[in-house]
């Protein structure tokens, strides 16, 4: 039997999504919890193996078991075994065939950064801090460039070793808002897939861009070179929000 | 000399703003970095005692030294030597008279909770959590009969040794949003001055009533009766939002 889990996460203290011996991580936290709520050894695969320090708001994992525990309990009896940074919000009987990453047509991440010369303890868990305040419209301009069916190759960290670098970003989508003291702006990029560092790449440059750089996009997809890009951003701002496949998973049903 | 401050934390890991034998309190760690950044035993003074757990985004605090460090500078000496969930944002030479508390003419607190069966990673450290979803127009509908001019007495923790509890309270505003799979519920409350855990028991007869409680608020005033009001909400869900003065003390420079 396979079942699917919508999870979430607080990255901070996490050495990202991947096990790895002696570093706490979130598919080590999972399968410690299988082996102690349901007495089974299971492989947890999560549909994006986020890096340390990213966070997800609706990760998806799946994993298989025998078990005689109905599919919606296996939730509380995962979250009773779970530290409060790991949460399972929901847990179904995957559908035939299903596998949590092949099975994915969209996912969507979002990347949160502040503008303050000073360090804001309520925002820096879940937002970078960027100095100076970059222009809205120069980064939604930037952001249409993006959209539609490109070789990525430049939007990736070195070391990654994917078949193909073109992916589909279906929609790039900036707002700002102000929060407390302090401006708050979330880049939302949704696509078929994403390569290694490609949201955090995408992020900095847009930010950038924002800040008066020249943009680099089109020279990167011309040229395949990481070089014509800003730097990438640092995980903290980093959310994965949500996975999407073709039949709605989970649901509507509130968590 | 009297300098004033604008800073910010995060109270998840203090034991509260006001400082105590072998506790991590706002109140030490600032007194500790004026000690080893501007070589001064001064006393800080903070506008509020915010309780353990308590987050501040705008609090106010004042103190006394002789320094050549021109007042705008301060604010790095203080951030050298603070841990990153305590900021100072501005610092200023106060103005002539200037007391935090006593000077202080109106306070905003914020109360933040989400609607969830599931504990949510990403909303746990800021936001308490509610089971089921509160009404909002009855929420707000209650938060009328709050504002103005009243005896407060059963908004109030027990312990208190205030002179008078008579306070003005300007406005309660009642707002929701969705973030992620969650509603999040905001309550801004705008007063003269607030009462021992008074934000906290609003917060919660609130929330009680956009449930299905009948108000208590009417009887709570006339009899005075703490019993009156539903229970006193978690600390993770308020931030001090700002201290307002006769005269905007920090001006409207960005952080």
């Amino acid at each position: 039997m396979r079942f699917a889990l919508l999870i979430s996460y607080d990255g901070t203290d996490f050495s990202g999504f991947q096990i790895q011996p002696d570093c706490r991580t979130v598919q080590g936290e999972l399968e410690r919890a299988a082996e102690e709520a349901l007495g089974v050894r299971a492989k947890i695969c999560g549909s994006g193996r986020t890096d340390a320090g990213v966070h997800a708001r609706g990760q998806v994992c799946h994993f298989d078991a025998e078990t005689n525990i109905p599919a919606k309990k296996i939730k509380d009896c995962f979250n009773r075994f779970l530290p409060p940074d790991l949460r399972v919000l929901k847990s179904i009987r995957a559908p035939e065939g299903f596998d949590c990453t092949r099975s994915a047509k969209r996912k969507t991440y979002c990347y949160t950064f502040y503008c303050s010369e000073t360090e804001q303890p309520l925002l820096r868990r879940f937002c970078a801090r960027v100095s100076g305040k970059p222009d809205l419209s120069a980064m939604r301009e930037a952001a249409r460039l993006l959209e539609g069916e490109h070789d990525f190759k430049a939007f990736c960290a070195a070391g990654s070793s994917v078949k193909t670098s073109v992916r589909t970003v279906y929609s790039v989508r900036v707002d700002s808002e102000t929060v407390g003291t302090a401006e708050v702006f979330r880049i939302s990029v949704c696509g078929s897939g994403f390569l290694y560092n490609m949201v955090r790449i995408i992020a900095g440059e847009l930010i950038a861009v924002g800040c008066g750089k020249r943009e680099g996009i089109t020279a990167a997809f011309t040229s395949g070179r990481r070089g014509c890009l800003a730097k990438t951003m640092p995980a903290c701002g980093l959310v994965m929000e949500n996975i999407e496949y073709e039949v709605p998973l989970f649901g509507t049903e509130e968590i």
